[in-house]
């Protein structure tokens, strides 16, 4: 068996699915890139059929991304593998990744489908994506609850049909590693020429278990593939993380043997850039990368690694990208200065314009702010992707003020369209105050679910602050980003663009996996 | 074997030893309430020896806990198990753990002793302890990494000397569950007389595998006793998280076939109370306690969970404490209901004084605040227990403003023992200019490390914003948590609470496990 462990990315998908994690082109289209430069050997980019804003983003990625296979999932029927193959189209190396559930309760519950129907249904899918691609997955949703006898038949046909890779789901985070590996192993020794796939795991956290479950199916089943997410991204407890499962299989390489190509010191920046795009922040005690994951480097006094460091620690923090703040950029600095660094950052802004408008935001940033950061300048593009491509609203002037004993007061200018507003409120507090005033002009009802707040950077008390919003309407949860040194300022900000999302996205057909 | 397993919680120890994470007397009381609202166990209290902080608080939590077992961390030496014997003398059930380095490296680097000098001391050790307490918990420091020839002739003598638990550690979170639980096991067939004792794991997070391993060295192992903590706090990337493994021996009795005695439905009130008194904040994407861990029963559409349920999940919300935010207390709410509603969450305040005290903001949060939840009351009175305790800064007042093209300014007032400042200062924003202007005071040199705000409660923009601000100064790391409705006002009360953690805390003796 080979001893490479194929390292599937799905953040853009499974990831994406994280009510409030939801992403724009752009957005997902820069982490791509950073997870090309990671090495990620397959990115799952989205769900081509699910909406036409995410089969534009599928497209952009396949058009863009050369180093790592581009992957679209599609549900088991013609037209959604159809859409897929077509976004796919400019791919230099892609992958339709088809699915269809096979234990009893989501085939009775949720399809309402024979055994002999989803069987069918299965061989005809991969049949009709075979025909459209050559690199087909086969992914039979809630795989580990099923039953095994009739998940041999499926994996059997779907193999006779060509599916060059195949995907055992624990859709709902339930297994456990002995189990789960014991598992994987069985359905290999049973199905006929389960050699002329490639098998692949792909276990959500409900039980904490994910990245432990994922590594039993690779170490006893022969799985030889991990799909993951960057930060544990994905639905209720996420998915199996990325970083805590390469880091695994290259600390532990006199355990299990295998390669991985992933480069480890783009690690840290790719969980920064997740975490700001989506707002859904990493808590310092996660392994890897986590703010406290490699606290005794970050200037803690411990007797024990002051005296050999290998006391404490089995990984260095350098190797998986985590480095000192490093001042990049300040007031002084030129636009190739900033573009160069852009490059390096893997930001690619589509025209110059946007590189201009950029830059013009750096500089009035470098004004107020003396040592701009990697991260401020992500956060400042990040920023400015969104406002290029959805400027519905926009802020444009705000003041605020509250004292002790009165009641804070706020007045807001922004744009919606090509009408402008001012309006003016108290509240609890001046964020309460700036939130209000937006609302009361627009009454859009929508429900505030989640309100945070981390500086971008550390060390001083100028930081940016990084505010995310997450609003709630009409049954549709959107994350909202704002970034500036004022807190009450990027907190506007991260309201309107929650409003933007709001404004300008379709409901989209969810998928599960 | 029996097919109890016992949850021993280590949040007030091992948890507390996070950098930043260190707790008052008062705020570990509170902790160990809850701790024994759960039904955990064993309660690992401190670490008597380490500080006279740290030894007033195991005193307090032996002298009030009743329901379950009460230990403290002790070195094995002399001295600090007399500490710990003295701390935990008002206990109804009290346990004293100590513990010594196995490993080459630990002993070779960090202890500078031979084995034989180990193993003697460790003797000697549960000896001296065994005159003082008749149970007793021994554990060999970075256990899976030492060689396990000598580890056996370790644990053969403090068995001898009458240990009742032996607790394996994975001190570094090496460990992968198959090897971890199988070396459990071998340890267990080698030494003699080894079920004279309960066999303990105690496993980091690394590696992400924390909870995986544990279950491990339970299920393959044997072990009967699991260390863990409240959110896997812990340092680096913490310890197993105390919900997901007692939600996995619960959600997967049909694998484990065991009993663990907690109350699941004070898990999410725990996980609560840990991560404000903490500020550690804990990711939306985490197991059973994360905003987003069943993300399903908040309202978001999903077809399959509207068809069946268990299409998608596996436990449900309200097993483990989550209810929709109830509207606990509002403006009309009198004294009595106050109280009465404090005794219900737990917290016990030392004197009418204090209660008193804590009614007066009660009012004034309510005049500003139409809807006060369980969070907020949690978050109020934690504000005041610090204040009462530690009260050498306290603010004053405080008023700021800022507007667009203007640099913002805030005016501090605040006392500093007996004496009163007033301090103004321009800054990025005004959290910025609100910090400076303390510091221009106080002239401290403190660094910030992180700052982070969450929303006490979600539904509302009227929430209160608890800010946790993260110092460090000299080698020491200190974090104060801040809530108010106004943002500005929270940083500020966070600042101030981080100096006064500062300004009393004496350096501890720093432990591993």
């Amino acid at each position: 068996m080979s001893d490479k462990l194929i390292i599937f990315d799905t953040t853009l998908r499974d990831g994406e699915q994280s009510p409030g994690a939801s992403m724009t082109r752009e957005e997902k289209l820069r982490i791509a890139r950073q997870l090309e430069r990671l090495k990620v050997d397959v990115i799952e980019a989205g769900f081509a059929a699910s909406s036409n804003g995410d089969f534009e983003a599928v497209k952009s990625i396949a058009d863009t991304i050369k180093e790592s296979t581009v992957c679209s999932l599609a549900r088991a029927n013609d037209r959604d593998i159809a859409r897929a193959a077509e976004a796919l189209k400019g791919a230099r190396s892609a992958r339709i990744h088809t699915f269809i559930a096979t234990s009893e309760l989501h085939m009775e519950k949720k399809l309402r489908m024979t055994r002999e129907q989803v069987l069918e249904q299965a061989r005809l899918a991969v049949r009709f994506a075979r025909n459209l691609c050559d690199n087909i997955e086969f992914s039979p949703e809630d795989g580990y609850r099923s039953d095994p006898d009739f998940l041999c038949r499926v994996l059997e046909a779907v193999i006779e049909e060509g599916a060059t890779t195949l995907n055992i789901p624990d859709t709902v985070g339930y297994a456990i590693p002995e189990l789960y590996g014991n598992f994987i192993r069985s359905l290999r020794e049973r199905v006929p020429n389960s050699d002329k796939a490639i098998w692949s795991v792909h276990c959500h956290n409900d039980l904490g278990m994910a990245v432990a479950n994922s590594l039993a199916g690779v170490k006893l089943g022969g799985a030889r593939q991990v799909e993951c997410t960057i930060n544990g991204l994905g639905e209720r407890a996420g998915n199996c993380s990325l970083e805590e499962v390469v880091m695994a299989v290259k600390t532990r390489r006199d355990y299990f043997g295998l390669e991985v190509g992933i480069d480890a010191s783009q690690i840290v920046p790719a969980s920064r850039m997740v975490a700001q795009t989506t707002g859904f922040v990493v808590q310092p005690n996660k392994a890897v990368v986590g703010a406290n994951a490699f606290a005794h480097a970050s200037g803690i006094h411990q007797d024990g690694v002051l005296k050999a460091r290998d006391t404490y620690e089995i990984m260095r923090a350098e190797d998986v990208g985590w480095s000192a703040n490093k001042i990049v950029l300040g007031k002084l600095s030129g636009r190739n200065a900033f573009k160069q660094r852009l490059q390096d950052l893997g930001v690619a802004l589509e025209s110059e314009a946007e590189v201009n408008a950029a830059f013009v935001r750096f500089k009035d940033l470098a004004d107020r702010k003396s040592e701009i950061f990697d991260e401020d300048i992500i956060a400042l593009v990040a920023d400015e992707s969104v406002t290029q491509e959805q400027e519905h609203y926009r802020l444009l002037a705000l003041s605020q003020s509250s004292e002790t004993g009165e009641r804070p007061h706020a007045a807001v200018t922004f744009s919606a369209g090509h009408e402008e507003f001012r309006a003016e409120a108290d509240g609890n507090g001046p964020v309460d105050a700036s939130l209000k005033a937006i609302e009361s002009r627009l009454q859009t009802g929508a429900e505030l679910l989640l309100y945070s707040v981390n500086a971008i950077t550390s060390g001083s008390t100028e930081s940016q602050g990084e505010v995310t919003v997450r609003l709630q309407l009409g049954g549709r949860v959107v994350n909202g980003v704002g970034a500036d040194p004022d807190i009450v300022v990027a907190s506007a900000k991260a309201y309107l663009a929650a409003l933007n999302k709001l404004h300008s996205k379709a409901e989209r057909v969810a998928a599960q996996g």
